[in-house]
């Protein structure tokens, strides 16, 4: 993207000029020339250009037979966050799925995988997952990342384009780099439904959050989640019932009732009760809570490599999170090799109806 | 009220001027003169005031601490709709709660209570519930009443007053012209919490829907409900999910948390199988309607004894309800003394969303 544009972007306010250390980078808040919300413009003119976001198949027979009539492949689905890391002036970065440089995907990129790809191609963009219990923005967790948190290459491109490597090409370089990345199952057709279906149900008794569907040459990408995944979900965020848009929980309950209904897990007296106690437990979790510390709140715990780091993290979510976020006592802490993070959000409406309603208060409906 | 005050709020839309067969009436939309929303004025200018909505305490021991410091009634809390009955030219009506004249339950009355007490104080205005398997508006109903609708009457007061008669001379006037009423359970004091705690644990295993209580002197009212009525309330409208405002469902989540912690049923593995049924069963329920019928509807099925009034109700229903309401084939029907009527409710939100799903549309979050 050349200067002027970028200028006129920024006067727009469609791009915000944002710095990490030494890197000056421009976000984009909005589409600019061609490029949509979250690519990010370098000093150079050059553009990582925004994740997409992917649709989301609520029925997999009818799903796969409108989206695709030739060859697609298979992947697994990561619960963690989105990153895309690119190298620039010799120093590597990973961005957020909204274009800022994460300080701490950024600081933990030398544990999670190595650089040696972009040694030889200067300008690929790895597109990843970063999932594990320590993360500082999620609760939830893929059942094969049991510490810490993990990486997982899923895409490929370069600066400059929105288009990924194929997936041969992409295949591999993973495997020439040995870059960690999500399981691929395969090649499938649209007609391929009952061993998608054997598929995802593996997926489900394994936990695993589901799949995610990438066309050859045309045809797109489509995402189909487990069951599990609503249920796991609504029991990570149950704390959080107020403070949710309310589609995130309803949405949830209609996957799950589409997925026991076309998957035969109709009337099936443990996924009820999993329900049950995804919502039971996070809400009696909140109400305790709110008797024994006053409060409601979410706690989130991450390792650094760099103490700096871990400031410009919490200066990150400061900025963005305000006055709810709480920072534990002799936080960050020396731990090993590693400066521990602990904080909490505190979830305002939660602890507000909550404390009132314990009070005795009455309400009207 | 007078006609110029009256004239005054019709002209400025706080009460609009409507009939039911010979009776014209004006209904407040708004509070007029000191007279809430849902009173009614007669042809003869007396107003039957409107019935007033009472709080709700989500925490029993806290809740009667902060409301009460004398003696309070505890009624039992009954699950329908609630109407005001009375006399006007020698006919009987029966109000809903926002004033309409109801269709349904005026042409029910002489099936649900004695009218003596008419004779004797033309003036009294009988506040009571109307429930049932067979009724218009609610899907739900107590379990004590097993077929078509029963009335439970539960405050009195004069036409032209908000103030109800005082729990001693409602009682006098139950028994004295064997009018059915709630179940009363006794007078209380705030240091009462074991033995109301008791009695809700009883009322929650009877499935009853809860708890009110009056105060005596100028305390005021306050409801309760068990734990089972959220469960109950959230599986009869699971099919609904869209339909309902999110906080339909929020806030039952949270008296439900609320109830098992004070109650001792954390964890209580039964408990949150019934919860996860709740949503599962409506929802599947719903799923397998879009599938075999297109639409996802409630149905509700109840009697007139006088054919005219079906109709009336019907045209009432239609104008509040629109496009969304289709009736069976073949309804009203004669069926042995009584004329049977039913209809659906079509639920918009939930068939566009299901089609489109089960369609294999792909959903952007």
């Amino acid at each position: 993207m050349d200067d002027h544009e970028l200028a006129e972007a920024v006067e727009r306010g469609r791009a915000i000029q944002d710095r990490f250390e030494a890197l000056g980078y421009a976000r984009l808040v909005d589409a600019v020339a061609g490029y949509p919300r979250g690519s990010v413009v370098l000093p150079d003119g050059s553009v990582v250009v925004g994740y997409p976001s992917i649709g989301r198949l609520q029925s997999l027979a009818a799903g796969l037979r409108r989206h695709y009539s030739g060859p697609f492949w298979a992947e697994e689905k990561i619960d963690g966050f989105n990153v895309r890391i690119f190298r620039y002036a010799d120093t590597l970065y990973a961005l957020s799925r909204g274009g800022f440089v994460c300080p701490f995907s950024t600081d933990r990129l030398p544990d999670l995988l190595d650089p040696a790809i972009f040694d030889a191609e200067p300008d690929i963009v790895l597109c990843a997952e970063i999932a594990g219990p320590d993360n500082p923005y999620l609760e939830g967790h893929p059942p094969q990342v049991t510490e810490d948190v993990a990486l997982f290459v899923f895409d490929m491109m370069y600066r400059g384009t929105s288009e990924f490597l194929s997936q041969d090409e992409k295949m591999a370089r993973i495997e020439r780099y040995g870059l960690p990345s999500t399981r691929i199952f395969g090649r499938y057709l649209p007609e391929d439904v009952e061993p998608l279906r054997k598929l995802i149900l593996q997926l489900d008794a394994e936990r695993s959050e589901g799949l995610v569907f990438k066309g050859e040459g045309d045809a797109g990408r489509a995402k189909y989640v487990t069951g599990w995944s609503n249920v796991a979900d609504i029991e990570l965020c149950s704390d959080q019932l107020l403070e949710l848009p309310p589609g995130y929980f309803t949405k949830r309950l209609l996957r799950l009732a589409l997925f026991a209904r076309e998957h035969g897990r109709l009337a099936d007296p443990e996924l009820e009760r999993s329900l049950g106690h995804a919502f039971m437990s996070g809400l009696t979790h909140a109400v305790e809570r709110s008797q024994t510390m006053g409060r409601v709140g979410v706690q989130f715990r991450c390792r650094f490599r760099e103490r700096r780091n871990a400031g410009h993290f919490m200066r990150h979510v400061r900025a963005t999170g305000g006055h709810r976020i709480r920072l534990a006592e002799n936080t960050p802490r020396r731990e090993g090799e590693y400066w521990v993070l602990e904080f909490e959000r505190v979830l305002e409406r939660m602890t507000g109806t909550l404390a009132t309603a314990l009070a005795g208060a009455s309400q009207f409906d």
